[in-house]
Parts: C-alpha cells; sequence; structure tokens
C-alpha cells in the first residue's frame, strides 16, 4: 500500500480495482478543507488589518445558472467571513455601466478581489472588460496577463483561473501524476478548458485540447491518462471513449429544467453511469469540481487581500497550485 | 486540380504524389514577397511621417548563433528601409543596464519596435525584461499581455510572436488547411512551442504539444497531420516518426561547429532525408521558417510604427495571419 501511495496514480488504480468501479472524488469534501484554512486566514487578517477580505462581483443580464452561482459564491464568501457586495447590471447595460462598476471596485479599497460573473451578454466586450480589472484584483484569472503568464514557461501568474485551480487541487488531492502524462482537455473556452490545458502544461503533461471541429475526439479521450471535459454538452462523454484507469475530471454543467418543478438539475458532461465502469477514478456533477472552484475563488480573494497588504511573497502561486 | 486546389492540404498532396518525394517549401521566396510588400509600406512611412520605421535591439552576452541572428535582422532592416540600432551588453550585464537599455528604446519616438534577442544569460530574469517592453513596442510579441491575448479565444494579441507568424505564413502559402486537423508541436519553448501551438489552435486545428518529458513522442507525431518541430535537437524527427503526406515545418535550428574551418553549419530537427520519402511537404533548415521568421519582424515593425501613428486599426491580427 505504501509503495501504491508513492506510485501517484497507482493510488487511484488501488481504489478502483479494490472496488470494481471509479471511485468518485468527494469535490465537496476537498472545498469544505480548503474553506477552514481560508476561515482562519481570514479571522487572522481581519485581526491584523481591521476589516475582512472583500470580493466584488459584477453580474450583468438575469441569466438563471449565473444568478445560482453567484447566490453560492456570496454564500462562500459569507461562510468564511469573507466580505463580498454584489453590482447587478440589467441585461441591457451598456459597456460604460460595466466598465464603471468595475473601475468603483478598483479603487474602493476594502474591496480586494474582483468577479466578471461570465459569462456576459454578447453586446459588450469580454476582452476590454476583463483588461480592466486591477491586475491585483483579478481573483478570477482571466486577466490577459494572468493568461500570458500561465502560458509562458517559468513566469507565474498573479493568479491561477478558479476552475483550472480546482482541477489541479482535486488530482493533487488524489495524489495523480501529472508529469509526462497523457492529458486530454475537451473544451477550449477561455473560462475553463484553456486555462486547465496551460496548468496541465505547467505540471510537464502532454496535452491535447479537442473541441468541435476535432474529428473524433474519442480517438484522443481513449488514449489519455487523464480526460477533462468542459463543454457543457450533457453525456458526451461516454464509457467508450475512456482508457480503462483513466482519472476523469467533469467540468461541464448543464442545467436541466424540471418541466414540472422549474427546478434546476445539474448534469455534467460525462456519462457517469459508464463511465464509472472503465475510470479509476471521477469527479462527478454536482458535487465534484463546482464546490472547488468556488473554495479558489475565496482562496486567491483571500490571497488577494494578503498580496495587497504586503503579508505575502510577490509570485504567490508557486507554491501549491503551480 | 482546381478541386484539389480547392481542397486545401490535397494541394500538398498533389505535389508529393507528383514528385514522389515531399515539397521541400522555399522560405527564402516567401519571405522576399513579404519583405517587398514591407519595403513599399517603408517607403510611404516615410514619406508621410518624414522618418522610417525604427527597430531597437538590445543584444546581451557573446554567443555566436545570436550575433548571427542580430546581424540577419538588422540587414534585412536595411534591405527594406527600417533604421536599426542595437545596444549590446556584455555577458555579465545587470538587470538594470538591460532594463535602462529598454528604458530608452521605450522613450525614443523614433524606435517603433523593441526586439531583445533571446536567450538572455540565466542570471536575468527574462519574465522581468520581456514585461518591461512597451506593449506597443514588443514586435516580438513575448510580452505576457501579447501571449495571454494570443491564447484567449476571441482576443487578438497586438503582435504575433515571429517564429508562430512564420510558420502560419508558410503553412497561408501552401494553402494548407489547419481548421479540424491534428497538429503535433515538438517543444514547448516560450519562443516558438508555446506560441506556435496557440496559433494553430486559434486556427481550430486540435493540437498536442509533445515535450522532453512525453513518453513515445513518435506515438502523437505519426498520427499528426502536421508536424512542427522547435527543440534545437538535430534529427530527432526520424521519418518513422511520421505519418505518409504529413506537412512538416522544421523550426529548430542547431549550430554545427566545422572543427577545420570554424564556420558554423545550420541544422534542423527534421532528419530531412529521411523525411523527404514519406512527407507531403518540409520546410528545409536552413532556408525554411528562420527566413520568414526575419520578414515577420520586419512585418512587425512596419505594423508597429503604422499603429503609433493611426495609419492602421486598432487590432491588427485579425487579417491575415489571426
Amino acid at each position: 500500500m505504501r509503495r501504491l501511495l508513492r506510485r501517484g496514480i497507482g493510488f487511484a488504480r488501488f481504489f478502483s480495482s479494490h472496488g470494481g468501479e471509479a471511485v468518485l472524488i468527494d469535490g465537496k469534501s476537498v472545498a469544505d478543507d480548503i474553506k477552514q484554512v481560508v476561515a482562519k486566514d481570514v479571522a487572522l487578517f481581519k485581526e491584523l488589518v481591521g476589516r475582512p477580505p472583500g470580493l466584488g462581483v459584477v453580474f450583468v443580464g438575469s441569466r438563471k445558472a449565473s444568478e445560482i452561482y453567484v447566490h453560492n459564491k456570496t454564500l462562500a464568501c459569507d461562510e468564511t467571513g469573507i466580505s463580498s457586495s454584489c453590482t447587478k447590471l440589467p441585461e441591457g447595460a451598456s459597456e460604460e455601466d460595466v466598465l464603471a462598476s468595475i473601475r468603483n471596485y478598483n479603487e474602493d479599497p476594502s474591496v480586494d478581489g474582483i468577479l466578471v460573473q461570465l459569462p456576459i451578454p454578447k453586446h459588450l466586450d469580454e476582452d476590454r472588460i476583463l483588461s480592466s480589472i486591477s491586475l491585483e484584483k483579478d481573483v478570477d484569472g482571466c486577466h490577459p496577463v494572468n493568461i500570458g503568464n500561465l502560458a509562458l514557461k517559468g513566469n507565474q501568474p498573479l493568479f491561477v483561473p478558479c476552475t483550472a485551480k480546482a482541477c489541479l487541487q482535486l488530482l493533487l488531492a488524489k495524489r495523480v501524476q501529472l508529469s509526462g502524462r497523457y492529458a486530454v482537455v475537451i473544451g477550449c473556452g477561455n473560462i475553463a478548458g484553456l486555462p486547465i490545458s496551460l496548468l496541465l502544461q505547467q505540471h510537464n503533461a502532454t496535452v491535447t485540447r479537442v473541441h468541435a471541429l476535432t474529428k473524433a475526439p474519442e480517438d484522443y479521450t481513449r488514449k489519455a491518462d487523464i480526460v477533462i471535459s468542459a463543454t457543457g454538452s450533457p453525456n458526451l462523454v461516454r464509457g467508450n471513449w475512456l482508457k480503462q484507469e483513466a482519472v476523469v475530471l467533469d467540468v461541464g454543467i448543464s442545467h436541466i429544467q424540471d418541466p414540472c418543478s422549474g427546478e434546476l438539475h445539474l448534469i455534467g458532461d460525462v456519462c457517469i453511469g459508464e463511465a464509472r465502469k472503465v475510470a479509476s477514478l471521477i469527479s462527478p456533477v454536482p458535487g465534484g469540481v463546482g464546490p472547488v472552484t468556488i473554495a479558489m475563488l475565496l482562496q486567491n480573494t483571500m490571497l488577494a487581500a494578503k498580496l495587497r497588504h504586503g503579508f505575502h511573497q510577490s509570485k504567490p502561486e508557486s507554491d501549491a497550485v503551480k
């Protein structure tokens, strides 16, 4: 057993062969551990600085799913003692309105981190909006400078995007070896697919990004040690898309509305019933990557507060995550 | 024939099956065409602004190969009428010295583009140095903001790094289709491998980056429609690493010194004798990607000059190259 533990990926194999089916990763439990640490840091920060770390959220429109995300994020802030405020703008808000909201948060000394809830309505220039966030408050890590530094070997972003950081956190928590292993990332969005692939590359995985125009994506995933899907296409990844003992992270979230109750149900990209028979480890939806992503937002906000007050070295992402 | 032309990659196939061996891409001829266009733009710019576009080069150390590159770049500037100056610093130069040279060029109104010849000595912080170049003068495209915008879908970098742009230029010149095709980039350096893979992804290729820690890189290259090697390992890519009819770009350059004459000879990453029997199109070393990379530096410098004087729209890389 000790030898298996040392071998990293062997750890996952051990569990899989033990139970016959893939182990489901309990993202909530990983997130709770992180939140506990953040809460302690928050309390200490408050004692030293006289105020809690602060997160400012800009939410444009009325997308139901985004509303739930924003609610969950502010709730998680409350849990850990981080103060949060949300500027809600209507669907038709002008770019100037959005930029003004960000400017307010940029200038507000009680706000350490700023999050623009994505996606934003199509008439707005996402690049211009995200680039207007002060680099030292870009806790979602989506500023081009942070993405550039995530891509460039030897550089270190101030903040790693939360979803990518969550995936890495889960892989590290489950002792999945990355260096030299083959990872396929499905989906090439800026929020998840891109930063995930860049982060895996920083950890010396061999990475292929497959997307909507890739012919036969299953030809790639079938060879992969690690498959991370972030498309939002329910049940896209079937059991026969996976190699035996693969590690699978499901980042895709689709909201299916119950026609009777109107309630939203979450389902992922991975056909979990089939995938469990093949893979060694799977993060489910809900309860997998999602809660850890929120925990990472709290961690980044805490980090931003520390950096602004000189409580942290200047290149923060060099330790656990990058 | 017309149908083959329309099919893009079929164009390459046509030549290959016609001649039996892969067609060698004549990079010099592609570069000459570009330089002619740049020279015309330079003349017009000079007439309108009263001075030629200017390139400032910072060269630290005495690496023989770098000396040749810098010489070739300034020579190409002369050819097209771009003025160039080179600040040469000794191997042991302090970071402050290098930053001061860049600051001078940043502030010099006659300098439109700045190039720091890479690699720089190891005691210098490459990130800090490259980040200090004014974004609007970063004609080598290595600033984290440019890399970030190259990575982010929907964003456009002010300048695409020259080697990546040269590869794309050659592929476009030879009508090689990228969208939906499988490309393997060997080498994950910041100057070539990284921006090449990001640029191919922007053009909807499915891309794998293989590197020193990849197990059996040939398993990936053997499936690839396009193989681009940028490692500097002579003859790394053998004939049996390639799929029939693959398109191969050789970006790696190794300098082999003749023990008698002391002269430097250039050889690439690709074992060209073997590869020609399998591939459909190959860019050789020398005479392939190299001359086009220099032409791209001139093009970027011209573009920087135009942007500074408002002769070009603000998002310049949206047309031919990205």
